[in-house]
C-alpha cells in the first residue's frame, strides 16, 4: 500500500486526485493540506465525497507528510518549489501538478511566470510526466512535472507527425477549447455563469503561459526547433478539451496507418477510425485522450482533432497514471473508470 | 458469475447500465438486443464504451438471452410486458426499468398509458423495486418493477414522515426539477439544446404518469390513501433531480433525528446534517440519493429536498442494486462509485 | 425629455438599465456613478454597450446628478439609503432597485439586513412600485421602492387569488428558481460555472430575505395576514424566474376566468390559454410576467406558474415602467422590444 | 410603407425574422407561410411573440404573396429555387436566407448540395448580400443570396487581408464554432441537450457546404483565388458565432489600423481596440460582427477572431440590412437593438 500526501486539495485538481484515489486499490491518503480550509473537514467541501473519506485538511507543513511515499502538488504555481526541497530530502517522492517543474530552463519560467525560481537546481532533474513520451525516465523519477492540460492534448495529437517527420515545424497551428474548470476553482468574475454560459471567447492570444511548455515539448518529440500559434479558447462546459491543429504535410503517407501504429500499445490513447471525430463527452470522468486525424479535400494541410478531460488524463488521472509507473504498479491500476455518458 | 442480458440498450439507462456493468466485478453481459441498431457495435453508438465492450446490438428475441441469469429492459413503456412471460417462462429474471410493472391495477394502468395491459396476471407478483421500502420482497423476486426517477426522490423523501405518522396525508406537495436526460434519447424538438438550455418550465402539470406510482408508493408506506399534488419541472441540466417536498405536521417531532434514524443503515441515502441543503452535482453518476429536512421558520410547514441522479439511482443504479439483492450479493457491489464533481 | 443618473451601474440591473434606456426615446442618461471603476468607459465594462453609450463612470457623488429629473440605485442594499435624502431635498425622484425601501417596518428591515435602517423617516413615504397593484400611488412618487425580482413573480401569480377571496391565506406556498444573474454580478465561487452548470439545488429554505417583502405585499393585497413558505431554487440558466405557487381553495371558481379579467387591462401581464404552461425563455429581455393557472385533477389545490426575467419586469424593466408612470408617460414607452427566443 | 412575406417561418431564422421586423418602422408583414404549420397562430408556436402578431400560417403558395413588395425565404435549401421565377415574374423581389443562390457556379452547387439547381439561369443575376462587400450591388437587386452564417463572419474577418494582399492566399485557415442554433429547429438526436450540452466537437472536417461559399467569396474578395481549411466546430450554446482566422504574413503592415481604417464606415462592423478580444455574448441578439486582429508574438502569423449572432448579422439582420438597402432606407433602420447582456 502506498501512503500518498496531497497539498493543497481545494481546487479541482484536488478534488479530482480524492476522487480517483478514493478508489484506487493500493494507495492510502495519508494527509491533505490546505491552509485556507484547515479544520474543515474535506467531504464538507466537497460533498461528493461523502461516505469515502473522513480526512480533515490540515496546515501546508512537510511535517505532515512524515511516512508519506509520494505527496501531490494540487497548487497554483509557486508553492510547489517553496516545499518540494524539504520533502525530496525526507525521501519523499514528488508529483507536481502544477508549473514550476514543467520548464527546463529558469530563464524562461521567469519571463513566462513574473518571478524567479525558487530552485532551479532541481528542474534538470524534474522529469516531464507524459508516459506517451518518457515512460522510462518516468520509472525512475523522484520530482514529476505533471504536464498541462492544454500540452497533453496538443503533443499528443502532433506526436505521431513529429515522430515521422512528415509536416512543416515551423507552423504549427493549435486551436484549442477548454471547459471552464480549467480557470480553476476562484472567485473571478470573468468565470461566473452569467459571464460564460452561453458564450464563447478566445484568450491568451497573445501569449499563454502553456506555450512555451508545448513548443518544448514539441521540440524534444521532433528532435529539432518548433515553433507554434496557440489559441485557446473558453466553452460553456464544465470539463473537456478540444484540440484543433494544423499542420503543412511535408511528404506523402498513410495517416490513418501513422497515427494507428504510434499509438498501438498505449492504454490511454485513443485513435478513432477513420471518418469518426472525437468529442468531449466522450472522455467525460476517465483518463483517455482520443484522437482523430484527417486530411481535408486532399490537400496539403493536415488537421487532427484530439480531446481529454482536462481534470483528468489532463491533470489528475495523468498523475495517478504517472504514479503507477514510478512505483511499478500496473500503469492502469485505479484509472479504468468508463467516461460518464450523457 | 451472473449471465445478464439487455433490452433495449439505445437510450439512456441502456447506456448507464452498460457503464455501471463495466465495472461491475460479477457481472457478464452476455447480449443486448436492439430493432433500430441491430448490428451496430455497442461502442459505435456510445464513443464512451470504447475499450470496455466489444458487444453487437442483436435483434430482440428472447432466444437471445438463452443461458441468462436475469434481463434488464431499459425501453419505453410497452415493450416489456410483450416478452417477460417468456422470458420468466425460461427460468430468466426479469428486473423492468421501464412503467410496465409499476402499478398493481391493471385499470390505472390502462387509463395512464392509453391501452390494455399485456399481462395482468404478472401485476401481483410484480416486486416494486425500491430497496428501501422493500428489500425482502426484492430478494425473492423474479419480476422486479424499478421505480421511476421522480418517484424514487419522492417516496425517500416523504418516507420517514409517513412511516412515522407526523404530516397530514391529504395535502403532500412534491415540486419536482428533473434534467434533460429523463426525457429520453429521442429526437424530439422541445429537448434541442436551443429549445431548452438557458430555459425553466413546469410541464404535465394536470397530470404526470409518475403520478399515480407515487400516490400508491406513498400509500404503501402510510399505511393509508395519500394525496398528492405533483409538479414537474425542466431542468437545463443534463442529469440529476431535485425533489422539494412540502407536508403539513401534524405533531411535535425532531425531524433531523427522525430522518437519521430511519436511513441509519442505508448504503444508499444520506441524510445531510441540519443547516445543509442538496445540489444535485453532488451525486452526478453515483447511486445515491441525499435528503435534507427543515422547518421553515418553525411553521407548521416541514420541507424535504432530495437529489439523486435520475439515470442512477433513479435508474440503473437502482436496478443493480436490486439486482445484488436478487442474485445474494452485497447491495453495493459495482456501486461504490464517486459522483462527479465537479 | 426626462434627464437621468444611475448609481452603481456595474452590476446586471445596472447594465440591464443601461440597454434598455439606449432606446427609450424620452430619456436621456447623464451621469452613472460608480466607486470602482469611476474613470472607466461603460462599454469598456459592457462590450455589449458599443456604439450606444460616450459615458464614463464617475466617483458616487450626489452633485454628479445636479440637473438630473430622476435617479435610479442600481446597487446592493445599503446604499441608496445613505444618499437618497440628499437627493429628494435638491428635487430629484429616486427609483431604487435595492431592497433599502421595500419594507415598511424599520424594525423588521433590520431584522433581515442585520443593521439599522439609515433613514427610517423615509419608509412610511417610499411606495412600493408594483404597477399592477399600485399604480395611482406610483405616479405621484418622489421615492419609489423597486419590488425584487422574485416578489414581482409570486405578487403578480397570487394577486387574482388573493383579490377575490377563493384561497386559504394561511398555508401559501411558493416554489421558485431563478437563473444565476439573480445572485448578482459578484466574484463568489458559488456561482462560477463549474459550481451552478449542470446542478440544481434549494437555498435560503430557511429564510430568504424575500420573504418577508412577499408577506407584506401579499397581506396588502388580500387585506389580512397571509403566511407563505417560500423556497427558491437556483437553475443553470443566465435569466429568468420561475415560480410554481400553490394555494387551497376555499370556493369554487373559474380560475381561468379569474385571472383573464384580473389582467385584462395590463399591458405586461399575459395570462396563457388554459393547457398553456410558461417558461422563462418566452419573456428574456422583455418587460412581461407571463401566467398560468390551473387545478390538477379537479382537486382543492390550485397550482399557479409564472414566470418573468429577473432582470427586466423583475427588476430594470419595471423600473422604466414606473418611471413613465410618474413622469406621466405611456406606461410601455421604451418597453415595447420582443423576447429573445431561442 | 414595405409589404413584406416569409416563407418558412417556423425556424430559427423565420422567428428571429419575426422578432426584427416586429419592431421595424417601416416593414408590414402581410403573410407567412408554412406547410407543416398552416393554420397555427405564429404566436402558438413561438410564445415570444404574443402580443407582437396576429398572423397565422398560411400554406406556401406563391399567391399568399400578391401585392408584397418583399418575400424572404426562411426554408432549408431547395425551396427558395422552387419559388423565386413565379415571384420574380409578378413583380416581387426576394431575399433569400437559405443556400439556393449563393454559388454562381449551378454544377458546384449540384456537387455540394447533392441534387441539380432547379433554375441555374438565375444564379448570374442573384446579389450576393454581404453589405460590406456588395452594397452598391444590393441595392440594385431583385433576388438577393444572404450569406451563410459562418461565412459572414470569415469573409468580414479576412476581408481587410485579402483587400490590402498582405497575406498568402494558399494557406489560409478557418477555425470556427457556432451555437446550437446554427443546425436549426429540426428534431436530430444530436442536438439534444443531453448530447451537445457540456460538449464540444469539431464536425464537417472533410468539407463542409459552407467551404465552396466561403472560398468563392474570398477569391471575389482577393481578385485571386483562395485556399481555405474550414473547421466548424460545435459549442454548448444557443446563439454565436465565433471564427478564429490564420494566415501568414507575405509583408509588414499596422494590422490594427488596416482594419480601423477599413471598416471606418461600417456601421456593423466594430473593429476592437487593440488587445481586446470579441465574445459572442457581446453581440447576442443584435446585427454587428465584432473583430479583433493580432499577431502572436510578432511572429509572421496573423490571428483575426470575429463574432457575430448566427441568427442576426449571420442571417436574418443581414437579410433586413440587404433589405433596408434594396429599399433606400437607412441601413440601420430597425437593427438598433443594443446586444442582451448577461
Amino acid at each position: 500500500m502506498i501512503r500518498a500526501g496531497i497539498v493543497g486539495g481545494t481546487g479541482y485538481t484536488g478534488v479530482e486526485l480524492l476522487r480517483l484515489l478514493a478508489t484506487h486499490p493500493e494507495v492510502e491518503l495519508a494527509a491533505i493540506t490546505s491552509r485556507a480550509e484547515a479544520g474543515t473537514r474535506v467531504d464538507s467541501l466537497f460533498p461528493n465525497l461523502r461516505g469515502h473519506y473522513d480526512l480533515v485538511f490540515t496546515p501546508p507543513d512537510a511535517s505532515a507528510f512524515a511516512g508519506c511515499d509520494v505527496v501531490f502538488f494540487a497548487t497554483p504555481h509557486n508553492v510547489a518549489m517553496q516545499m518540494v526541497p524539504e520533502l525530496l530530502d525526507a525521501g519523499i517522492r514528488v508529483i507536481d501538478l502544477s508549473a514550476d517543474f514543467r520548464l527546463r530552463d529558469a530563464g524562461v519560467w521567469s519571463e513566462w511566470y513574473g518571478e524567479p525560481h525558487a530552485c532551479p537546481e532541481l528542474l534538470a532533474e524534474a522529469v516531464y510526466g507524459l508516459p506517451e513520451f518518457n515512460r522510462a525516465a518516468i520509472a525512475g523519477a523522484r520530482l514529476l512535472a505533471c504536464p498541462g492540460c492544454y500540452p497533453t492534448a496538443v503533443q499528443l495529437g502532433f506526436m505521431p507527425l513529429l515522430a515521422a517527420g512528415v509536416v512543416d515545424t515551423g507552423s504549427l497551428i493549435a486551436n484549442a477549447a477548454s471547459g471552464v474548470s480549467g480557470a480553476g476553482r476562484q472567485a473571478r468574475i470573468e468565470n461566473l455563469v452569467s459571464e460564460t454560459s452561453d458564450n464563447f471567447k478566445a484568450y491568451g492570444v497573445s501569449g499563454h503561459r502553456h506555450l512555451p511548455e508545448i513548443e518544448q515539448g514539441l521540440s524534444d518529440i521532433a528532435g529539432q526547433p518548433v515553433q507554434l500559434t496557440f489559441v485557446p479558447h473558453l466553452v460553456p462546459m464544465i470539463r473537456g478539451i478540444h484540440a484543433t491543429l494544423y499542420a503543412r504535410l511535408t511528404g506523402d503517407v498513410d495517416l490513418q496507418a501513422l497515427f494507428e501504429a504510434h499509438y498501438a500499445d498505449e492504454p490511454f490513447v485513443d485513435v478513432l477510425p477513420a471518418g469518426e471525430f472525437p468529442q468531449t463527452r466522450s472522455v467525460r470522468g476517465a483518463n483517455v485522450c482520443r484522437l482523430a486525424v484527417t486530411r481535408p479535400r486532399q490537400r496539403d494541410m493536415v488537421v487532427v482533432t484530439a480531446v481529454e478531460d482536462n481534470l483528468v488524463k489532463g491533470a489528475s488521472g495523468q498523475a495517478i497514471q504517472a504514479m503507477n509507473i514510478m512505483f511499478g504498479m500496473d500503469e492502469a491500476t485505479g484509472l479504468r473508470g468508463v467516461p460518464l455518458l450523457p
